[in-house]
């Protein structure tokens, strides 16, 4: 096990008929709030009112900045920056996905400093301080309410950027599951593809070799999410499998899964970025593309730890060869994406094989951002071709 | 999955050599501190002078309270306190087993307060506010640097009681496993078998019936700490047994094994303590005596989670009928205590079987402070005769 340092200071409160709880809280932190939030989904729910009507009777002053979209981008976020600091606002609310607490983040941090928010991005500027943050996230999935990472998109530049730092874990966040009932199926899946994503990273790049407290959290959480997200599929108003889906979401990305497994990386999650970049489609769709692509070229180098997954999370034969299980365990996951209705190739996506050293391009900004130096043009060309068309059920 | 908070805002610094970063985390707390630590062991290895010159170095004023006992005494407790208000520190600094940091913690509580200490314990006070606290943790086990609880023992009244606060939390705990080595088998055992027992009295006692999160996170940890407690026990200086101990030790009884498990009980340790009480025996040791009793009349009762645990613990043929499976499991764990050293009767602890009705009265105490209301003479009297003098390897 590698040095590390874990600390989580945000304040989880879960259950049904919490969401009232933001006036208290929020109150706790400043008077004056400026409250983020995406497009039609939080009013037609009735949960942006309840939100507002929460905080107004706790005496917090609201200022609005709607509109987050998914994908968010950095325009928008400038623009609530600008909100924020002509209304001195004294503490952030977000509502919603992945997304918007993300454009919560950013601007909670830019609101603060005199400079453009995008140099904290591509880590021309550190960040020194930032307002405090309230969080009811309304999709499992991102695990942005429970960490100290933000993902921006410049489309100017058109890059999709990811950074973390310790100031930026949420003070409080409001996990109620009842308030994801309505997401669709589709985006149930992605978030749930997301979250799995997110561990698996970690457990296939690591250096580490004997890491079984690590190793046994991931692969309960990647069962977990697996039975939770079929379950919300089935019945979307499943209460136990939506609240497996979020606190399972939440604990994927909130530094314990990847403590003590030293350097790891995120190239699946990388090379996504420029899909969503490029293209806009939703992240987790994006990754449910590229991840069984990856793992396959992956293992092929060093297939133990995915044989152990296959074992560990898809009950394979112990006594098959490491390839023959890692084969079983990627194809049996890809098969699951498909079966939860993710696409599993980039024709699917729409996106034309004539792109595919354009993408393979912009990933390369990110690897260097990242250093991800294993990933270069030629590298990222593999990956790529293996997820153009091979359908469901066929070995891509 | 029932409502809850999460909030463990310690700061965990986890690695060999991170020892000397007492010195700047204590000094970013406070100016002078109350260091509280054991008998000889700190001193033997080094870790006590490296501590104080840590400290030192950066400026923090040291008064000392050693001399702290396994089972840690009130009466101690209470000169600490004195030596603290007379000293007028600013921060408690641990360094020690649980023992140690249940003492510190009494201490950072005490100090603030005119009235007596135990009245905390008792439920007639309540905490309001602390002194901070660091800890540099030298046994895996308890679980006290990560967590809100601390436990100590009235000799006056025979009575080891245990309570939780949220300002218990430390604010900064220094895990590294080097300081570990030197802990003998028998403690290590012990320090093993409370982390397991930790887990499991949640995993048993829940109401709920669909937690996955849970049940995969406590089954994996189970599965860490009993592999990682062999290998300790086998080489003591083996880094990476060290770490999957003292870092599954810390995560074991951190909120998170029981978040969202609704109300849950500690049995098991209620017991214990009494044992602890009355004979001053090791904690560990009472808990490995008294579990597997405890566990065949609930799993009489109801069988169906003893038999996942045999199932995902002990590689169980799921096949079998449940009765079957937890009687295996719960043979197989009690059989691994005793092949780690731990005793698995009471005639082992030099108990008298004449002492047990005296064991079932002291045991109500904390059975009304914890509201276990079916624990009466009978239950726990039937309990202890089920822990009398059967061997390892027999059905007691």
């Amino acid at each position: 096990m590698k040095n590390f340092v874990f600390h989580n200071p945000t304040k989880v409160i879960f259950g049904p008929h919490t969401v009232e709880q933001i006036g208290p809280e929020t109150r706790s932190l400043g008077g004056k709030a400026l409250l983020v939030y995406g497009r039609a989904s939080a009013k037609h729910s009735g949960l942006y009112q309840r939100t507002v009507t929460a905080l107004s009777q706790h005496g917090v002053e609201v200022v609005e900045h709607g509109g987050v979209s998914p994908n968010p981008v950095l325009h928008h976020v400038r623009e609530g920056i600008g909100v924020a600091k002509a209304a001195k606002v004294e503490v952030v609310v977000a509502l919603g996905g992945g997304s918007v607490l993300d454009t919560a983040k950013a601007i909670r941090a830019g609101a603060l400093v005199e400079h453009d928010v995008w140099k904290f991005f591509t880590g021309k500027q550190g960040i020194k301080r930032v307002l405090p943050l309230t969080c009811i996230p309304t999709l499992a999935g991102a695990g942005s309410e429970m960490n100290s990472g933000m993902v921006l998109t410049n489309s100017d530049t058109r890059q999709k950027f990811g950074i973390g730092n310790k100031l930026l874990y949420p003070n409080v966040s409001i996990l109620d599951p009842e308030t994801t009932y309505s997401v669709p199926p589709d985006h149930t899946a992605y978030g749930a593809a997301d979250a799995i994503l997110h561990l698996l990273e970690f457990y296939f790049t690591t250096r580490e070799t004997f890491t079984p407290v690590q190793d046994h959290f991931i692969e309960g959480l990647v069962s977990s999410l697996m039975n939770c997200g079929e379950r919300a599929l089935a019945a979307p108003r499943d209460y136990e499998a939506r609240a497996g889906l979020l606190w399972g979401a939440a604990l994927a990305l909130c530094g314990l899964s990847a403590a003590g497994l030293g350097r790891v990386g995120f190239p699946m999650h990388m090379i996504e970025h420029s899909l969503s970049a490029l293209y806009d489609v939703p992240h987790g769709a994006g990754l449910t593309v590229i991840a069984p692509a990856w793992m396959i070229i992956q293992a092929a180098k060093k297939p133990a730890k995915f044989a152990r997954l296959a074992e560990r999370v898809f009950a394979c034969d112990p006594a098959l060869p490491d390839a023959e299980k890692a084969r079983i365990g990627i194809a049996q996951l890809r098969d699951w994406f498909s079966r939860m209705g993710c696409p599993v190739n980039l024709e699917t996506l729409g996106i034309p094989a004539a792109d595919l050293p354009l993408i393979a391009e912009n990933a390369q900004g990110l690897a260097r951002l990242w250093r991800l130096h294993d990933y270069d043009q030629a590298s990222i060309m593999a990956i790529l071709q293996r997820c153009r068309h091979s359908q469901p059920g066929e070995w891509p």
